[in-house]
């Protein structure tokens, strides 16, 4: 395996395949050996595999991998993919939601290596998707982004695989934590949106620049994501309508929850319509979940509707996803 | 495939495999093709692939398959299972949760014979779940019972395959719709037991002899098979501390609303207790679903707490997941 991106995402990952190891051998006859981790200012590589507690305490320290033994600085991302023996690329760079760049062409470089690629970014997918889907296709190698959409959740796999005998007539989801702790902690203190903004800002809950998160534009990537890769349309997301929550008042909080509702940012797929936007959610229901959850809704024609919940953010749930994949991989390839 | 048991659940597949029969080859490259069907009074065999439709109108007129041109009355399950060319067999008969039989029986016969087995019958994993899970490993076959527990929820597919990079610390759920119906009812008209028990049986939610659900003890076995299934412990029914509903007072449910909480019957299996009674749950709270849901709620070292939702019972929503360990069989043995 090769890591492409070091921040927290990936740091995360490295931890949890050092903790996870014997674990993972044990019951999945899996033995994960990262043979190269590449971050912004360089890369370390052993075909042998990497001691990953050490690289971990290099990058704390040094603030790049590329000051380890085995470092090369200045090396980048896309020579490490095409030199590298590993079969696996995690493509775990940050978000760009106009170019998908650096990510997408580290993921093709990948896939052109004959090399599967798992992802969390949210760039790429949004920006080329179908693109993606063609090649690895071509290229004969697997694709997983189940930690682009809910974090933790594995909202994806769950449509694709468990469910995969039912026809999904549409998606329903609250996908963004920072949206949903702001409208919860409105509605529990009756208190303005400004007010709680600032407050989650405080908490490290909300972003300094929180716009793409209160505008409705992550959950409007998610949404293109799932429309895409469920429901076989191809969206980008200048197709999705999408409204965030700004302009939503305590007092329609307040008279919502008087008539026996929740207001959610909720984004909506279907096959002819794409939205983000404040709705109303029935108290009770799957997807009225508080604080900072994530729920996505799947309306089926033989289940009816089946609901998934969880922590859709933080390095250690997005994890909990890559794994998922990682294993996934191994065990249709019976690795 | 074989079907063995044509009851509600049988014929309930039977029609999702017609209606499907294009979905599932477009989607899944899976033509399936259903050459035994066996009930109560005799089987109908054909190795080209009986007809569906017409068997369901034989069925349902004469009330047994062995009335269809390819019937034979009086043929016994054991004789197909052991005569048939079908590499799966749906083994569908009713729950008997003292002896699991005959489904045990069924079930071991497929096994020796190299046939894959799909069930929804509590009966033989409550009974005997190490000696099949045991079995299925020396005969090389695959054993899915996805349906046993949460009817159309996926709750052993989503941990034994998307979160099976985590390991699992409890598992929480309301796992019985009749229960749920009749607390939430209770909740919501401040009625007593019995009165809504009784209208709960007028409503077909509430079976006659309602002992197995509101006594707890169909909680009980999902959690005997949640436990053996994904906790790795070797558990029968007895090990289960089992306390029902018919004690709960409608004041009990005003109180605990008052204070923000609400009343579920709740099933826990960890690896040193497995329990079912009424249980506080914070409204809010993803496990806190209204009326015939089902939902279960995994505490997990990587991604914290999944839950996940829907309707757990219903021939349709079943069909789902008897649909779901096809496909999954299908697709890791590439097919």
């Amino acid at each position: 395996m090769a890591i492409v991106g070091f921040g927290n995402l990936g740091r995360g990952l490295a931890r949890v395949l050092i903790e996870k190891s014997e674990f993972l051998r044990r019951t999945q006859g899996l033995i994960p050996r990262v043979v190269a981790v590449v971050d912004e200012h360089g890369a370390a590589v052993d075909e042998d595999g990497l001691d990953l507690r050490r690289l971990l305490r290099v990058a704390e320290r040094k603030g790049t991998v590329a000051a380890h033994p085995k470092g090369k600085r200045g090396k980048s991302a896309l020579e490490i993919i095409e030199g590298t023996e590993a079969d696996v690329v995690f493509e775990l760079t940050p978000t760009n939601i106009k170019t998908g760049e650096p990510g997408l062409t580290h993921i093709k470089k990948a896939m052109q290596a004959e090399k599967h690629v798992i992802t969390s970014n949210k760039g790429p997918l949004v920006v080329a998707f179908k693109e993606l889907d063609s090649l690895a296709r071509r290229c004969g190698v697997e694709f997983r982004y189940s930690a682009s959409v809910g974090g933790g959740v594995p909202v994806i796999g769950l449509a694709k695989g468990l469910l995969a005998g039912n026809e999904i007539r549409a998606i329903r989801g609250v996908l963004n934590g920072t949206t949903n702790y702001i409208l919860t902690r409105m509605s529990k203190e009756n208190a303005p949106f400004d007010v709680v903004l600032h407050e989650a800002q405080e908490l490290g809950i909300a972003e300094k620049d929180p716009t793409l998160d209160i505008e409705g534009i992550d959950t409007a990537c998610k949404i293109t994501i799932l429309a895409n890769s469920l429901l076989g349309v191809n969206a980008r997301l200048r197709d999705v309508r999408v409204a965030g929550i700004r302009n939503v008042r305590p007092e329609a909080i307040r008279l919502a929850r008087e008539a026996g509702y929740v207001i959610k940012l909720v984004g909506v797929a279907k096959r002819d319509l794409l939205e983000v936007g404040p709705k109303l959610v029935p108290l009770g229901h799957p997807l009225a979940v508080g604080g900072t959850l994530n729920a996505v809704t799947f309306e089926l024609d033989l289940a009816r509707e089946i609901t998934i919940t969880g922590f859709g953010a933080g390095p250690q749930e997005t994890s909990s996803s890559l794994l998922g994949d990682l294993i996934d991989i191994h065990r249709v390839l019976g690795g």
